[in-house]
C-alpha cells in the first residue's frame, strides 16, 4: 500500500487547547506510520500551504509532541486568511494542489472555527472538481462555542472555567472592599456576536448574592435604564454589584456599546472596551466607585486553568480526525455528542463540512432568564460538564513549563513563490 | 492567669492570601486558648471597631477556618479608613478604648499595607498615652510589595505568579496570530507608585524573544519616542511585541499616561487605563493591529494560581503575630527575612511599627536594565523564589470551592453608636 503524507494546520483565533488537538493528530499519525509517511504542519494555517512554508513534525521528539497537550496557543502559527470561491480564485487552488502534489500530501486536517471550516470544505472539494485525490477533515475549535452540530467546541470549556473562576475570585474581592471603597466591578469577556462566554461566568453564581450579579449578552439589546435600575437594586441589596459583559453588546439600534462613548484627544472614536463605558454610565448616575477588567487574550490562553473535559475532547477530536481520514471519510468534521448529563458522558460523531461552514450558533433564548440578565437552570445544565476537572500543566521555577517546538522547515520543492 | 480577647482586622486592598494570614492568626489563637479567650474579628477593618461591628470567630468550625487558607480576599471585609493623629482625633481613640474595654480586648492584630501599619502603630501607642493596656502587632500584607524591612510582602508573590503566567500565555497566543493578525499585546498591571508587579512579569521571559519584550515601570519616566523605537525594533525582530505596563507610568512632567489621552463624549477626561493609550500611540505610528488586557482585581484575587511560598509566608506571619503578642511584644510587625537564594530559605524576624508606617519602597535602580525596559538578573534572583510552588484550592463542579464564613455578629454592648 502506497504511503502518503498528511498536512495539519491551525486557523483562526487560538485557544488554550488547540495544541491538545495537534497532539492528538500527530500522535495518531505516528501510530499509523504504516499508512501515513510524515505529518507535515503548515506554518500560519493555509497561508503556509500557499507559500510552501511547511514544517516537518517528524523532527520533533515524542516528548515535545506530548508536551503540546499542555501548551496553549497555536504551536505552528495560525491565520485569519479565507480562501475565495473556486470559481473566482482558481489560481489559489491550483497552487494548493501544486504544493500538495509535490509534497505527496493526500490528507488534510484543518483545525479552526466557522470560517476555517469553510476553507476545509473548499479544499475537500478539490478532488471532485479539480481531480486531485485529497481527503480533507475539518477539526472544530473555537472559544466562541458557536459551531453547529457539535455539542460544544474545544477551547470553550477552558475559557468558561477561566471566566467563572475569575469573576468568583474578583467578586469576593469586591465584597470585602465594598463598605468603604469599590462597589462596582465589571469584567468584559470575549463574544462579539454570541454570549456563550459571558453565560459561562454565570456558573460562579450558585446562591443568591454570588457574583456575577448581572450578565450582559450580545443576544439581548442593551437598555440603559433597565440596566441602571438593576445595578442599583443589586447594590442596595448586597452592598455591591458585579457584572460580566460580552464585548459585543449593542444598543437597540444595533450599534456597539463599546463604540458609543470615548473619543481621543483629536475627536476620533475610540474602541476602548465596553466595560469602561458601562462603568462611567453607572458612576455618573449613582456615584459608585468602580473597577473593571478586560481579560482579552488572557482568557483564551489560560492553559493554567484549563478544563480537563475540554483538553480530553480537544485531544480526542484530533485523534478521531486522523482515524476518519484513514477510514476513507472526506469533507466531514468530528463533533462532540453529549450522551448524558448525570453523569456527564460524551462520544464523537461526525457532521458534513458543507453544512458546518459559516454557521453561527447563538445562545438559545431559553438559556437566558426572562429579565435578560442571567442564565437559566437549563443553561447551567448545559455548561456545567464543560468546565469539569483540572488538568494542570507542569511547572518549572514557579511558572507553567510550556513546550517550544523546533518547527524545522521542510525543504521547499517549488521554484515559484506565491503572493497572497 | 487572666484571659483576654484578641481582635483581628483586615485593611487596605485585599489579596489572594490575606485569608491565609487570618487562618494563621485564628488557628494559633485557638491553639493558645489557655491565654486567649476569643478571637474577635472586626468587620471592615478599623471601621468595625469604631462602630462596634464585631464578629465572633469562635462560631466558625475548625474546617471553615482551615478553608480560609485557600480562600482569596478579605473574609471579614476590609476598609481604606485611616485614623487621624491622636492629638486631633481624641474622640476616635477614646471610642476605640471603649470598644476594646467593654469586649475585654487586650490583643490587637492589624493586617494591611503601609497605611494600615500607620493605624496599627497609633493603636500600639494607646497603652502608653491613654493608659489602656493594649498589645498591638501589625501584620504585613500588600500586593504592591512596597513595605520596608520585610524582604517581601504577602500577597505579592501570588500576583507575581499570576502576571508572569498570564503574559507567558498571552505571549504564545500573540506569537501564533502575528503573521496575519495581532502584532502587539499590552497587559496593564497594578502598581500606581512602584513597579514590583510589572517587574515580576519579566520572570516569564527566559530566552531572547520571550514575552514580555518590554516592561514599563512607574520608576522610569515615559519617553514616547524611545518607547516607539523599541516597539518597532522588537516587532521587526520577532514578528510581534508584548508589553507589560504598570498602571502608574508617567510622562516626564509627572502626569499619568492613563490620564493623557481619552475624553468622553462631553469632553471630560477619562481614566480608561494606560494600555489603550499606549496601544493607540503605537497603532497611529506603525499601524500594528493590537490587543490589550487590564487584569485589575483579577490579578490580586487569583487564588487559583497562588504561589505556595506566598501562602506559607502569609500563614506563618499570622501565626507569629499571635506568638509575638503572647510573648509580650508590642508595636512590632513580623517580617520575612531571606536566609538564602540557593536553595531559597526564609525565616521570620521583626520590625518596629514606628518605622514601618507610611514608607513606600520602590524598585531599586539596579533591578531595572540600563535601557529602562526590562529587569536585571539581580531582580530575577530576588523575584524567583517568591513565585515558587503551586498551592491549588479544592475544586467542586469545576470551580474553586472557597470558604464562606458565617461571620456571626458579636452582641453589641455599647449604647452609643459612632459616626465615622
Amino acid at each position: 500500500m502506497a504511503k502518503y503524507n498528511a498536512l495539519y494546520a491551525q486557523s483562526g483565533g487560538v485557544t488554550a487547547v488547540i495544541n491538545a488537538t495537534a497532539c492528538g493528530v500527530i500522535q495518531t499519525a505516528r501510530h499509523y506510520s504504516n499508512q501515513i509517511e510524515t505529518l507535515i504542519a503548515a506554518r500560519n494555517g493555509i497561508i503556509g500551504v500557499l507559500t510552501e512554508d511547511l514544517i516537518d513534525t517528524s523532527r520533533e521528539s515524542d516528548e515535545d509532541i506530548a508536551g503540546l497537550r499542555y501548551t496553549p496557543s497555536g504551536a505552528f502559527g495560525s491565520c485569519r486568511h479565507k480562501l475565495g470561491s473556486l470559481e473566482k480564485n482558481r489560481a489559489q487552488y491550483e497552487r494548493l494542489i501544486e504544493v500538495f502534489s509535490v509534497h505527496n500530501i493526500r490528507y488534510f486536517f484543518y483545525n479552526g472555527g466557522g470560517d476555517s471550516q469553510d476553507t476545509a470544505y473548499k479544499i475537500s472539494q478539490i478532488s471532485q472538481i479539480l481531480g486531485y485525490p485529497m481527503t480533507c477533515i475539518g477539526i472544530p475549535k473555537t472559544i466562541d462555542n458557536d459551531l453547529p452540530f457539535t455539542d460544544n467546541s474545544p477551547g470553550f470549556g477552558s475559557v468558561a472555567k477561566y471566566v467563572a473562576t475569575s469573576i468568583r475570585e474578583a467578586g469576593l474581592d469586591v465584597a470585602s472592599m465594598a463598605s468603604s471603597s469599590t462597589k462596582l466591578f465589571i469584567l468584559e469577556v470575549m463574544g462579539r456576536h454570541t454570549g456563550w462566554i459571558a453565560a459561562a461566568s454565570g456558573l460562579a453564581s450558585e446562591q443568591d448574592g454570588d457574583a456575577p450579579h448581572l450578565i450582559l449578552f450580545p443576544e439581548i439589546a442593551f437598555e440603559p435604564e433597565r440596566f441602571l435600575e438593576r445595578v442599583q437594586q443589586c447594590t442596595k441589596k448586597f452592598g455591591y454589584c458585579t457584572i460580566v459583559t460580552s464585548e459585543g453588546i449593542r444598543n437597540q439600534d444595533g450599534t456597539f456599546i463599546a463604540e458609543s462613548g470615548l473619543v481621543d484627544a483629536f475627536g476620533h472614536k475610540q474602541l476602548g472596551g465596553v466595560a469602561p463605558v458601562l462603568a462611567k454610565l453607572i458612576k455618573d448616575r449613582f456615584g459608585y466607585k468602580y473597577h473593571w477588567a478586560l481579560a482579552d487574550y488572557l482568557q483564551r490562553s489560560a492553559r493554567h486553568i484549563a478544563s480537563k473535559t475540554d483538553v480530553e475532547q480537544a485531544y480526542a477530536l484530533g485523534k478521531t480526525a486522523v482515524e476518519f481520514a484513514l477510514a476513507g471519510k472526506n469533507a466531514v468534521m468530528p463533533i462532540i455528542v453529549r450522551e448524558s448529563n448525570h453523569p456527564y458522558s460524551w462520544s464523537i460523531g461526525e457532521a458534513p463540512l458543507e453544512k458546518t461552514a459559516n454557521v453561527e450558533v447563538t445562545l438559545p433564548t431559553h438559556y437566558i432568564t426572562p429579565d435578560g440578565f442571567h442564565i437559566t437552570e437549563k443553561c447551567r445544565e448545559y455548561l456545567r460538564p464543560l468546565i469539569l476537572g483540572e488538568d494542570y500543566p507542569p511547572y518549572k521555577d514557579g511558572l507553567p513549563h510550556y513546550t517550544k517546538l523546533k518547527n524545522s522547515a521542510l525543504a521547499k520543492k517549488l521554484e515559484k513563490t506565491f503572493e497572497l
